[in-house]
């Protein structure tokens, strides 16, 4: 009720959306970062026509598309939001796409609450916005002063908001949130505000026109308890239409993949860092296909994300050191069709996690490309080594893990994450490792290879990423030992692929070691062990995995440290051939 | 060299630290929150006289504690930084527990590069230690504007931070960063403000001192190609030594916990949400030990941290919609030997993972207690529901990850997590839940509950938090037609307990069902299997967990939709004891 009389100006009067057509390019967007309010914005929907009263008294019904905070399962909403402090950075995405990319006269408008405000991501996307002159973004700030539990920190000192947006860079404006000439007027300077974004500070009261709630602490997510005595004040029942205007213009065209694919190679025994095929692969893929584009956390001399925007600098956003906004733009850009690839250390991923557990519920296609992966970075210490990006990434719903161990395999996952839907991770490595595999193989996500095996395979091994060097190694110290083992490259880590797993455990009589740069939980180990769980023949794993905090070293000797260096593999898989194996 | 003034000043005459007695409390914080400026530390333990040359010439060196990025490994290191945009907010911790609890004299220095002023963790951090008037809170800012790739959003245009800080409520004082007399100057005034925090915003040039990399891109991170040239140039070697002044005044004391605990308790059969049990118990710790402090993220109505609140104003804080931010607080509040506990709904702990993770590089002893986990929320949607959370706080060095399944369960598991080292995790569900277990009993972390057995079960079920309680109602509905299941409550997710799991197996004749209200990956299900990995015997494990993404609905209509409720349960324990089991 806070917001109703910003939306209802915004919808009447400056809104331009197909509702037939939700995804011609031309619509604006319109974001509910406070997906909480969701019962306005499906209030919207039912006063544009979109849906009928029938479908409106579901909500929050099991089976209805009008869920508690809203997700893409409705053909209107872009992106899921419920998680606060999101919709601004995706918005700034959204802006993006349409200014620079695909040139749509699309504006974004963003409702956003003042309790998120505290959020730093707004502040992220507050700064972003600006440096990129996102004049397409219009952000509507509903203060309402109350949170879930109490007031915020700045309550209603409106021009408290003010300096901290023009600070940033924005144009602001102050309103009184219920005053629809005063919001008509703010939204008219607002468009034509060129240059930069802005925001409309609304000063509003939760509960507005319900004297039982209105300015109350109290009923945040509250049913009212006598509807119908708020019905009558509010004007009593009617049944509002609202016309929404329809996007004018020629409708912009995305560009389409034009065969041309022609990846990187390496040869055999060539030295290259996965990181580098990553960001050569990138390049190719974005040569073929121009709705390819290019995200990077300030770390692109570190990512090889600099290959990519050195040849498509008008495909490249730099994101700076902002992950939650590095990733919040790619789901931004995607919702126009674009093919946004975000890289930065896969350590830093994890300060985007939640941003990447709500792409999931926003069923958007995102593609993250993490390097520096676990202890193999060397000297720099634990706080640049991804160790827990295996076990955050698997558990996201849609979501691809990709962990590959040399650069063909790396650029031939690049293109298929291209192609891919949902959520794909490559995890890619500091150090440059050999080349294993010509550039005529292939390796379709959710295969393995298997660099190694004979007829009387004794033990398997199960690698990924720098590991699989390891496991040669190991390998070949055994087979001097008279023990042949068999090497198995996961590099598709989620979906892992089951049947050279089950084929392996078969031929070596159950006995299995998976080793992996990353902790022991959630990663490679734990993705075999599923693997298995429930078959009918188990084998006997064991699981060699990082244990103990690591420190600065080389990467050898903190391969060894960690206990998954060659050595620890071998030892391994010695216990394994030595024991009764078969469960 | 861009902050080498600026540092130099502070040590030789405003920083208060006793190098031989790190741990008291009235010493001042140093706090590198540009973690790559690590040289720069160690230069000034060496001209404290903390640390010799030949120590020195150990940097980044494999059993070195003078890490690549600080870590507490070094007694004067408090928390391990490298992770851009963290130093701050845990800086605002550090300055709450000083202010408010101990009363100790200490102001916290925090020195912190541009290039982090990107990550929205520093604007929540602006904007809590404004809110707090942390006036012990002083932010040296280095603004050499260089990145590791570039310039800054923001380069020299110092005006902008110092608009930025002061509409964000802090006191702002620009300075030339080499010059000494104006930085002596600056702090001069920065520790004479009061009410608020201040932030030296110094205009510096990195590589400052050596012509050959000064100002220049391309030397981040690199050593020097001529360093003796560049030693010349700096004025030859020198044996600089700083007298560091010592604090001063009586030594404040902290509460220590006084033996009278007495832990709420429920009766058998009782319907209690384990969230509130949670702020219940929260609240009795807290009376036994002074120590304990409450943090929540503006939903302590819902996570029931508002009963701590109520109980002890003093020693809570509201940290508002900023997860980072409350998590940093904990890490920064725990160096001074304070006990948090910080709480949220648990999928927005996937905000703060990068400071979870950092924090286990910290080695802090942090407790987090995340409510409204799993489906069985209900209609809120999936952006409110926790289903990645035991994946990730799993992949956590030194975590416990507990999930309980009642109220007397709860409380004994908070209590311990008051006495724990480490990053312990408590899980808590939404909805009232059956007591089932006597306040006499006994929930040891790292053990598990048997809360249904018999000298012939067929088949083991292992369930936590909500899913016991399905599991249970299996066990019935299987009991009817003549099947005798076991009911394993494996509260204690991490470390599990293996004893019972491998008597259950055995018992069953290796019949295992898990389920769990999370996804499949690197939760209660993978765990089960990692402690069966490398047994002489394995057990057939049906691995029941949340797969499909979750829509709003009642709660019983969610957990069947996902699979885990006690009709699924029951069916996949009838398909294990139809099956030939033993591998």
């Amino acid at each position: 009720m806070s917001a109703a009389d910003l939306m209802a100006v915004l919808v009447a009067k400056y809104l331009r959306y197909d509702f037939d057509n939700p995804d011609d390019l031309r619509n604006d967007k319109l974001v509910f970062s406070k997906g909480h309010a969701s019962t306005l914005l499906y209030a919207i929907f039912r006063a544009a026509g979109a849906i009928d009263d029938e479908e409106l008294l579901t909500y929050r019904q099991h089976g209805s598309r009008l869920e508690g905070h809203p997700t893409p399962v409705i053909p209107w909403v872009d992106v899921a939001t419920g998680s606060l402090g999101q919709g601004l950075p995706i918005g700034v995405g959204m802006a993006l796409g349409a200014k620079y990319l695909d040139k749509a006269p699309t504006r974004v408008w963003v409702l956003h609450g003042d309790s998120e405000m505290a959020e730093g991501s707004v502040w992220e996307a507050y700064e972003h916005a600006a440096h990129y002159e996102l004049d397409n973004l219009i952000a509507v700030l509903d203060v309402n002063r109350l949170g879930q539990r109490g007031e915020t920190m700045v309550g209603w000192n409106l021009d408290v908001y003010k300096a901290r947006a023009e600070a940033f860079g924005w144009h602001a404006i102050e309103v009184d949130g219920h005053d629809v000439e005063a919001i008509d007027g703010a939204y008219a300077e607002a468009i034509s505000t060129a240059g930069r974004p802005t925001v409309v500070i609304a000063k509003t009261i939760k509960g507005s026109g319900v004297s039982a709630v209105a300015d109350k602490p109290g009923f945040h997510g509250k049913a009212l308890d006598d509807a119908d005595a708020a019905i009558a004040e509010l004007g009593g029942v009617r049944n509002l239409h609202i016309d929404v205007a329809k996007p004018e213009g020629p409708a912009p065209e995305l560009p389409a993949a034009d065969g041309s694919l022609e990846l990187p190679t390496w040869e055999v025994g060539d030295e290259v860092a996965t990181r580098l095929a990553y960001g050569e692969a990138l390049k190719a893929v974005g040569a073929a296909d121009g709705r390819v584009v290019g995200l990077d956390g300030e770390v692109s001399n570190s990512t090889y994300a600099e290959i990519f925007a050195k040849a498509f600098p008008e495909r490249y956003f730099e994101m700076f050191i902002a992950e939650q906004q590095l990733v919040a733009a790619a789901v931004g850009l995607q919702t126009r069709g674009w093919k946004p690839f975000a890289s930065t250390f896969a350590a830093f991923f994890s300060r985007a996690y939640d941003f990447i557990r709500m792409a999931a519920i926003s069923r958007a296609n995102l593609r993250l490309a993490g390097s520096h992966a676990g202890v193999s970075i060397g000297e720099d210490g634990p706080s640049q080594m991804a160790l827990e990006d295996m076990a955050a990434l698997r558990a996201v719903d849609s979501s691809a893990v990709l962990h590959p161990c040399d650069a063909n395999q790396t650029a031939q996952l690049v293109a298929q994450m291209a192609e891919r839907e949902g959520i794909s991770y490559l995890r890619t490595l500091r150090p440059a490792t050999p080349v294993l595999y010509g550039a005529d193989e292939d390796f379709p996500i959710g295969g393995s290879k298997v660099p190694r095996s004979s007829d009387d395979d004794e033990v398997a091994i199960v690698a990924a990423g720098i590991t699989v060097h390891e496991a040669l190694k190991a390998a070949d110290a055994l087979a001097a030992e008279g023990v042949n083992a068999r090497v198995i490259d996961a590099y598709s880590v989620k979906p892992i692929d089951v049947e050279t797993l089950r084929d392996a455990a078969e031929a070596t009589g159950g006995r299995v070691v998976t080793v992996e740069d990353h902790w022991p939980e959630g990663g490679l180990g734990e993705a075999v062990l599923i693997a298995f769980a429930d078959a009918e023949e188990r084998p006997r794993v064991k699981v060699l995995a990082v244990t103990g905090m690591p420190h600065s070293g080389k990467p050898a000797e903190l391969l060894a440290a960690a206990g998954i260096d060659a050595d620890h593999i071998a030892q391994a898989a010695r216990e394994l051939v030595g024991a009764a194996v078969r469960a």
